[in-house]
């Protein structure tokens, strides 16, 4: 996603068809794609990224990634958001699809702002309804973790290894916390580089 | 927005701007915008709403809707998360074009989906920098409430009622916590009867 043009890889109009030119409209201080004949404006917004870690006899479920980005690394079952759910309905969802298993959501856990991506993630920490898990379509497998055995060096997405980092240090205090912070990639950052960002506004209860 | 039809207001591609079909694509299950020329498929998702709480001198800062929906209602400031901002940036800008006011935020407030509409509002408290602030474009006037003076009537939105309740209870017990909901509004429900819905999942801390 080209986040420096806000909406500009939109060429034509989703409603009319008509081609669409990249201005900033009356009262806006932001270039949008207006269409050309009827002159609506196509905005474009961050995503919801939501999903599940999954605390089951002191592990934690991981899943193999099966597709890009990043196949073949490990991460926790999360996806986007969909329109009519709310993000536990989302995140127990993407669990299922991506990890076959049934959960129980516990509480809201991190939220992790990803501006450079224009994606916010929302995990909630989770415990399995009973204790069956198998790969989904999406999935090369499907395993739990024990705390020191988190594949760290092979994790797929930053969001993850902060929200895992976090995770390992509440249970070393004794309790999980609920946490906010921003990660700032630098710009030009590869994707495939999950450790090239810093951790702002990280605030705790 | 339409949620019944997932994107199906989409009639149009907006890569080639060939017409789309409806369908649901290989290995999805949800009917998405597939354009027939080039294939791609456009998917929506629930948008963030991001804004602050502010509070000065034991009152919260309110503004009146100087536009549509909710002309002349009062709300916290808030809109849409833009893509290339946090969600703290956001509720700081928002702040900032709504009631012209430069806030430093305290702590994450409320996540509240709100499922019939396809948005998440993620409010904060926040407190002035200085005591300065004043109506911007969108805004009648802006004021601070004492607790008891808030005019719980004339809100113009469910998700600052319930912002607005879960802040005077904390306040009550003797501290702000921190809150996640979801805001099932009953399906047909007009967008102006604020009070025809349900919290569920309230999780607080």
């Amino acid at each position: 996603m080209d986040l420096g043009d806000r909406g500009c890889s939109i060429k034509f109009c989703q409603w009319c068809g008509a081609a669409t030119k990249h201005e900033i409209p009356y009262g806006d201080d932001k270039p949008r794609a207006v269409c050309t004949n009827c002159g609506k404006i196509a905005y474009q917004n961050p995503k919801m990224v939501v999903g599940c870690l999954i605390e089951h006899e002191n592990k934690v479920l991981l899943c193999k990634r099966k597709i890009e980005p990043s196949y073949g690394l490990w991460t926790l079952p999360a996806g986007y958001m969909e329109l009519g759910e709310s993000a536990i309905e989302g995140a127990v969802r993407e669990t299922w699809e991506e990890a076959g298993a049934k959960v129980e959501v516990l509480s809201p856990f991190t939220q992790l702002d990803i501006p450079l991506i224009g994606q916010t993630y929302i995990i909630f920490l989770a415990k399995l309804k009973d204790s069956h898990f198998s790969p989904g379509p999406e999935s090369l497998e499907c395993r739990l973790f024990a705390h020191a055995d988190i594949p760290f060096d092979s994790l797929a997405f930053s969001s993850m290894l902060v929200t895992l980092n976090l995770y390992i240090e509440d249970m070393k205090r004794g309790a999980a916390g609920i946490h906010y912070g921003i990660i700032n990639k630098r710009p030009g950052t590869s994707p495939s580089d999950i450790h090239d960002f810093s951790l702002d506004y990280h605030w705790m209860r």
